[in-house]
This record gives structure tokens, C-alpha cells and sequence, in this order.
């Protein structure tokens, strides 16, 4: 076999364990959104014997050896990103076993159904084994990766290449900033106040899907379903899933959840179409995907001109919800800062902290410092020291996210990444057309959507994180932009 | 390897197959409830990976080495249907080739996307290029199975061991029969008239809801959602969603796809489920599927002990709508017997001669007697010559059923085979609890669906059809219960 007919079996290869891997997605949308409760325990089955054969398929010596036989050729800019991707994956996924791979992919199934009945019943006793179970098996896994330092391994999935030596460079210095900005904070007197206004649930959801086709969605190419965890799933090109959650007592609550669900969204959609199923065609990274969904929720949805054009938009459709609010009661409201229990509720300074204290948590718990029974008190004592607030129960502690339940260590510290990579992107894309205030004061989103499309989106994974960064902004991951940010919106 | 692990083994061979195959189900639902059109392509693919993986494990030449090993072994009943059913299986997989069934799942996936366009559009031209398509694939397909008939090779998929002679051998008679029940049938004054009521979608999907939670549908193990066709998929054990229509014209119509769906429902979710992923444990067949779905449609549907239950309770629910109409009206209107151009709003008289022209025109497809371009004409002149009925465009000829853009050639005959079934079983069902009519009048079915469940759906495959239905009914396939209740019913 010749080095070009090596390069093309390995790319359809991957394309088939994109296609499969695709069907999982599917799985989970369903799971999340419109699956019988009964359908559980089969779910998990289907889960792992997917999982299964794409592991099979980036794990088979076949892959490898293809690799091997690559090496004379000169190869494009794309060529090269999927051998250096694909080794990657490759390398990682044969220090695993399949049996591993099919036994998380199961559990997580049975975990996260665990995890919504504890939730429920705001008792982490019911999800204590199952948090057990799935700890035992993230740390097997990270085992057989086999880093010096065991997180580094499941980090490395969701943020490749990055370590907890990194983080820290990172977390460190962000965490005293936002100390500062948050001691220095302007007081909104009313807080949050004008957006408890009681918005039926269809008039939210019919607001914020209108409010995102403005933007750009395209209901042919994707969907927006309710469901109790916002997110965004890629099922194929051309069908990308929002769910958003709705409180009728927060008339924002889907709006917001919307606003940060198009950044994903829009990533996914425009990624090179053409290069759909191989790894240079996919996103980077989830600290870049959350960089553009926070980029429209925080720099757009928290911002003056996004509402100068939302503002009368949403008073009518809302009427008489919010007759009495004015444009800067609502601005206020928005970017009103005040330490509270729940992640997903939190404002954007604030936001930070959270994802600080599951990141140590975490670790521990993967680490073995953290025993699992120890977890809710562990929590609630990390709450009061770095945000000053304590949880009620464990509903609106330990249990209040399901990452975990999902399998999904090493996630969480990717929030906050994707704040401050969503500031040096904003900041380039401002430089880049220096009237975008006046275009968003408008609603006119193109000159925005184009830039991350042209400069982020259609190039795929082309380039790491750092040097895709430094070609888009002009710089390496860096704070002071989110610093700046952040001082310029809260402490001004 | 002996005996008892070789078993073992094609057991867990096959429920790995069965895994992927409900992952295709899956696929499927949504496809028909929520996908966005833009998906389509994508799931072409999904469905073409899945159906070769589940192609691979069944056909494999280790099915055939493991069958040969078990051979020594004593089996028992479940144990010797399985092997029977894995052979067959195994048998017809070996001989289609791995490309030509991923071929087929890719193509009808675009094929029933285009039938759906061409349908909204009422144009023939649309679609022909695709049903040319999947015809040549499944003539492809039938060829490769080698029987001497062609059509059987297709037919039997649906209904294991049939042929067309034998299918002859029960409709010729029966098509003598309707036409002599249609002669002689009662004429109602009014016809439909008094369904022809609007009631608004939600009030008739929530009525009919209600309607088969009080036969025994469980929302814990199921779904009903709206869709342009009514179906049953069965995701996995604990999760079988059933899909019904609505018009809101005609008040009965979500209704009476309820009631079929629900005998689909039924059977689906009483299958053994310790025996789930193998043959054994799956439904026998298409026909005895259909009769399940045709009693509760028919018998119960159309029957005075169930009107005089249901009649009340849908007189409130729709409320003025039906406030003029009596109990003997209703079931006039739902008895009424009248040729016209629609399968799924016909009669349960005429329906079956909708069924006829079905299977001779995709014979005739099939084995190449009718070129694709003489459908529309050839259709029509077959609803002239045995229905009477002229339709007024494709839409509502060749073009209104999505079986052929589907590839399911062979599937039609077994709509009419269920109603023949239905007929002997319900016949038995009676006998064995001689109060059944009085008990389905005070809107108790118990008594029925345990009689169904005992003699039928949780017996699974343990019997052919033949021998099952002697066990159930004590008596062969034959047209006479059939001909017994249609003139009981429409010339009294």
C-alpha cells in the first residue's frame, strides 16, 4: 500500500467511527429530551456496544500502521492536522481497554438517571455508589493513560495537550482578579429584581428561538427543544440540537440559555463541512466551544448594544411583564454580580468561582485525597470560603450539575478557559470591524458571525488552540483581555 | 469449543446484533418526529453503518460455525426455536452482500425524502428516479436470495415461510368475499357525516391518550407523538413510542391510529423480556403484528361494547363538537362502508382490496413486468377496476403510502393476512371469557390483552405462525372467522 492509499484508508476509517460516534449523540439528545424512563438500562446497552466499536476503530493497529506508512509523503495543512490529530487519538485510545471503554460508556447511562432521581429528591445518598463507581472507572482510565499527573489524562480529553500545571498558570492570577473585581463591584439596588417577572414557558421559548434565528439559527439545520440541562448536541452537518431550560419565574432564563447555546451552535455549523468526519474538520477544543457560547451570552447577551436592540423586543413580547422595567433597569439586571449557590444561575464574575471549586474538587476526588462520602461536606465547605454562600441542600450543592454523573472529569475547568479565550477573541474581533456596537445595537449579528466563522469556525482543528489563537487574536492565551473586560463592565 | 458455549456465544452474538438494530430504530423515530430536514444525508449514513454492522454479526461465517457445534446439544423449547431462527437468519444474510444492504439503508433514507416531497407536490416525476432506484436495489436483493419466485424472497422478511402461492391461496377466496359483503352491505344514511367534526389537534391526541391508558399504555415505557404516518417503533425494552395523525376534520382519526398502534404497543412491550436479543424473543411476524394492532383497530374499535364505554367519555372530551350525535350514529360512522381512494382512511371492508392492489402492483415492480413510469397509470386503472374509485392526483394514487420509498416491498400483503388473524384470535379470545363484550362495555380489557399476552405476546417466537396460532386458536390460517365477522358486522 502506497503512502497516498494509506492516507485515504485512514481517513475513511475515521470517518466511520465519526458516523458511529454521531449515532451516540443522537442517543443522548434522545435521552436528554424525549426518552421513556423505561428506556433506560436498554439505553445504556446501546451506549456501550457504540462506544465499543468507535473505540475499535481508533484502537485497532490497522491505524497505526497506517500512520507509519504516511510518513514519506508531503502533506497540506489539513493532511497534516488529521495525522497529528489522529495519532493523538490514536495513541491515547490503545492504552485503554475496549471492555473499559464499553463499561463507562454504560454506567454513565445508569449514573446520570441516579443522579436525576437524587437531585430530585435533593439526597446524595442515592447517587453516592453511583459516583462511586464512575470515579473508580474515570480512574482507571486515567491509569492507563498513564500521566504523571492523573488528571492531566482526562483533562488532555476535552482541552488536548493542556495540564493542571497550565491551569494553574491560568487559574491562579484569574481567581485574585475577580476577588478584586468583586470587592470593587457597582451595586445594582434592585439586583435582579426586574427580571423576576412570570413569562409563560412558550412565550420565553418562542422569544429566544426568535431572537437566535436574528442572529443566524436555522431551524432547517438544527433544533430547539426544552429539557433540564441547556446544550448543545451535534447529531450530524446540517442537524445541531439546542436545549434551553425555561423558569417562569426568570423571564431571561431561556433567552440566556438560548444566547449561550447559538455560540455552540454556530460553532458546529460552520465547521468545514467538507471535512466532516475527520479530526481535522472538528472543533478544537472545549475550552474554544465554550469561548463562543460565552461569547454571546457574557461580551453580546450582558452588553448595552445587544439590548438597545432587544430591549423593546422583549417588552412587547413580554407585555405587561415588563412595562414598568426601563433599558438600564435591565442592564443592570444582567450584569448584576452577587455570590450564589447555583453555577448555572450565577453571574458572569462570579461564574469563575464555580468552576474553581469543582475543578479542586474533582481532582481530589479523582486523586483519592476526597473520599466519596465526604463530597457534600467538602463542597458546601469550599462554597462558603470562596464565594461566601452556603447551600441548602445537597440539591443546590454537590448534586447541582451532572457532569460527573456523565463521566465528565476534566470538563469543568474548560468554563473558564473559554471566558477568558471569549475575551481575547472579542477584543480582536472589535479591532476587526471597530462599528460592531453600533451593527449589534442594530441586530445586525453578520459582521460578528463572519469573523468566527472565517477566522475560528471553517478551520476546523488546522491548528492547536494556541497557535489558532495567536493567528485569530494576535496573541497567546493570556488574562488581561478578560481582566480588562471584566474591569470595564463591573467595576467602572 | 462445546456445545453449551457455543450456544452461549451466538446468543450473545445475536443480542449485539439486536443492540445495533434497535440503535436503527432509533434512527428511525426520529427521522419521522424531529429531525431537521437538513439532517437528512447525514442519517443516510447512519443508517447504512448500522445496518452493515448488523448486517456482519448475522451473516458471518462464526454463525454458521457456532450453529454446526450446538448440533449434540438436547435443547430445549426457547433454545431449539432460536437455533431454528438463527439459521434462517443467518441463512438469507449470507447470501446479500454487506455493500448491497448498506447500499439499500442509505438509498431509502434519501428515498423517503424525496416520496415526501413528491407527495406534498402531488408529482410522480419527483420520486420515480428514486423508486427506480430502490426497486433495482431490492430486486438486487431478492435476486441474491435465489427463490424461485422472486417476490418470495421479499415477502418472506415480513412473514417467515409464506409464498405467494400461499398468499393466493387465502386472498382470491377472501377478495370473493368482500366483494360479496360489499354487495350486501348495510347503507348508513349519514355515511361519516357525524365524524366529520373539528376538534382541535391537542383535545383529540389528549382523548386518545387517555383512551389507551385505560386499555394499559404506559407512559413509563413508551411515547405517543404526533407524525405524518402512524407508527409503532420499539426502541428496546421499556421504551416502544408509538406515532399517530390528526385531522382535525375528523374527530375519531388520532383516535382509531391510537387503537392500532396500541395492539402494535402491546405486543412489542409484552414480549419476553428476559429473552430480549434473540429471535426467539421477538415478535413471529408481520401478519400476526398487523392482527394485533387490526383487533384493537376493528374488533374492539368498531365494535358496540367499546362505543358504549368510549362514547360518553369522547361526547365530554369534545365537547359541543359531538353533542347532536347519538351512540348509534357513532357507530354507524364508524361502520360505514364506502370504496375510496385512501388506505388509511378506508373501511376495514374495503381496506383489504387496497391491500390486493398493493401486492400485485409491487409484484409486478418487482419482477420487472411494469416499468416504474407506468405506476401512476397502472395504479389508477387497478383502483377503477377493483375499488371503483378514481384518484384525483399521485397524492392521492401511487404516491400516498411511503412502504415502497421505505424498501418494504412485501410488507403490504401482511396488512390483510393480520385482519384474517385478528379474526381467529379474537374468535378464540371470546371463547375463553365468554363475558369479554361486557367487560370491554364498562372499559375493562384485562381480560383481553391477558388472554393476548398469555396464548401470544409473550410466547415470542417460540412457535412459527402456523403452529402458534393452532396453540392459540385451535385451528390453522383460514378466511372463514374473517368472513363470519364481516358479515356479522356489515350485512346484519
Amino acid at each position: 500500500m502506497d503512502a497516498r492509499t494509506a492516507y485515504a484508508e485512514l481517513v475513511r476509517l475515521l470517518r466511520e467511527r465519526a458516523v458511529l460516534a454521531s449515532v451516540s449523540s443522537l442517543l443522548s439528545w434522545d435521552e436528554e429530551t424525549v426518552m421513556p424512563r423505561g428506556g433506560t438500562a436498554h439505553r445504556a446497552r446501546q451506549h456501550a456496544a457504540i462506544a465499543g466499536l468507535v473505540h475499535e476503530r481508533i484502537s485497532t493497529p490497522v491505524v497505526g500502521d497506517l500512520l507509519g506508512r504516511i510518513e514519506p509523503l508531503c502533506l497540506t495543512e489539513v493532511e497534516n492536522a488529521n495525522v497529528r490529530l489522529i495519532r493523538r487519538l490514536h495513541d491515547r485510545a490503545r492504552k485503554i481497554p475496549r471492555s473499559l471503554v464499553e463499561k463507562i460508556a454504560s454506567t454513565v447511562t445508569l449514573a446520570q438517571d441516579a443522579w436525576r432521581n437524587a437531585r430530585r429528591e435533593a439526597r446524595f445518598a442515592t447517587f453516592e455508589p453511583w459516583l462511586e463507581q464512575v470515579v473508580r472507572l474515570k480512574r482507571d482510565e486515567a491509569k492507563a493513560l498513564g500521566t504523571p499527573v492523573l488528571y492531566d489524562a482526562l483533562l488532555d480529553e476535552f482541552e488536548p495537550g493542556f495540564t493542571c500545571a497550565q491551569l494553574d498558570a491560568v487559574f491562579v492570577p484569574l481567581e485574585r482578579e475577580i476577588q478584586r473585581v468583586l470587592s470593587r463591584r457597582n451595586r445594582a439596588p434592585l439586583g435582579r429584581a426586574p427580571l423576576r417577572r412570570r413569562v409563560a414557558a412558550e412565550a420565553q421559548q418562542a422569544f429566544a428561538l426568535e431572537t437566535i434565528r436574528a442572529m443566524g439559527f436555522d431551524l432547517e439545520r438544527g433544533r430547539v427543544d426544552p429539557a433540564t440541562h441547556p446544550s448543545t448536541i451535534g447529531v450530524g452537518p446540517g442537524d445541531v440540537r439546542i436545549t434551553t431550560r425555561v423558569a417562569e419565574d426568570d423571564c431571561t432564563e431561556t433567552l440566556f440559555c438560548a444566547l449561550h447555546e447559538f455560540g455552540h451552535w454556530l460553532y458546529e455549523t460552520n465547521l468545514p463541512g467538507e471535512l466532516w468526519g475527520q479530526p481535522a474538520g472538528e472543533a478544537i477544543s472545549l475550552g474554544l466551544h465554550e469561548s463562543q457560547s460565552r461569547l454571546f451570552e457574557n461580551q453580546i447577551g450582558r452588553g448595552r448594544p445587544f439590548w438597545t436592540w432587544c430591549f423593546p423586543r422583549i417588552r412587547k413580547a413580554f407585555s405587561p411583564a415588563l412595562d414598568d422595567v426601563s433599558l438600564d433597569d435591565m442592564l443592570r439586571a444582567v450584569t448584576h454580580v452577587e455570590p450564589s449557590p447555583i453555577r448555572t444561575a450565577a453571574d458572569e464574575v462570579t461564574y469563575n468561582l464555580h468552576v474553581f471549586v469543582r475543578y479542586r474538587l474533582e481532582r481530589a476526588l479523582l486523586e483519592a485525597d476526597l473520599p466519596i462520602a465526604d463530597l457534600p461536606a467538602a463542597w458546601d465547605e469550599a462554597y462558603e470560603k470562596t464565594l461566601g454562600v452556603a447551600p441548602r441542600n445537597d440539591a443546590e450543592g454537590c448534586l447541582q450539575d451532572g457532569h460527573w454523573s456523565a463521566g465528565m472529569f476534566g470538563y469543568f475547568p474548560t468554563y473558564a478557559l473559554g471566558n477568558v479565550v471569549a475575551a481575547q477573541l472579542y477584543a480582536a474581533a472589535e479591532q476587526a470591524s471597530p462599528r460592531l456596537d453600533d451593527a449589534i445595537a442594530r441586530g445586525e449579528f453578520v459582521a460578528l458571525t463572519s469573523w468566527l466563522r472565517d477566522n475560528l469556525h471553517a478551520r476546523g482543528s488546522t491548528l492547536p488552540l494556541a497557535s489558532r489563537l495567536e493567528a485569530a487574536a494576535g496573541t497567546a492565551l493570556h488574562i488581561e483581555a478578560y481582566g480588562a473586560y471584566l474591569k470595564g463592565r463591573y467595576s467602572s
